[in-house]
């Protein structure tokens, strides 16, 4: 499956539309894809970074809950369908060349969102003051 | 000047070891680029989602200030170098694919990010409880 198959939204327009604009035109790349940081509405937390195609989006939008694109896989995400951490999006911003979102959450089930059983998934952080850069879980 | 130009860190390795290990080895796309996610460390604020190559994420390790690719000038950029809103890292992380990053900055200058005057690039809301979604700036 293409990440490419509909876009339902206005097309980009002006710069100045873009970036100061009312309308959500989501500039998606060639892939087909914006960027989305999900974060915990509640902590603000940084849970995930993953993408969205158009459809993804709209159906996002629509049911107010996350959807996203499986890069991996090919196909359309919704999040938490198996695992039952399904994202209630609390509130949803665009960024300035509306080139990526940000959607605060509510996370249902155990309150996960990283398939490794993390709640976050930047679970570790990377020291630099060795020689070598080296990840450390924390 | 292309993003792809050189790539000094590992490889990704298995599955286990992009996971849990404890070497850094970023997933660049196949543009030659990973996102990052970058946020105020004192207040936890995102401010910004941009993208590094692996000369970018190099240089920001070496000195400490982020160094960013610009896909719109196709160049390496030095956040701050002329607005002196300089990005000085404060903690870095990577998710558990190792296809995204994370910094806590400590911003300098007049402690802005976006180019368009305000402290974060995400100062629009997404409404969507109306037929359409509109863009509320808050």
């Amino acid at each position: 499956m293409s990440a490419t198959s509909s876009n339902s939204f206005p097309a980009p327009g002006s710069k100045a539309e873009l970036e100061e604009g009312t309308v959500l035109s989501p500039r998606f790349g060639a892939d087909g894809l914006i960027t989305c940081v999900t974060t915990d509405f509640a902590t603000g937390e940084i849970l995930m970074v993953a993408h969205m195609n158009a459809e993804s989006l709209a159906r996002t939008i629509e049911t107010g809950e996350a959807w996203y694109w499986s890069r991996s896989r090919g196909e359309l995400w919704h999040k938490g369908a198996t695992s039952g951490q399904i994202q209630t999006v609390k509130e949803m911003r665009v960024d300035c060349d509306q080139d990526a979102l940000l959607l605060k959450v509510q996370v249902a089930g155990d309150g996960g969102c990283c398939h490794t059983g993390r709640r976050s998934c930047f679970y570790r952080k990377v020291e630099t003051s060795g020689s070598e850069p080296r990840l450390v879980i924390d």
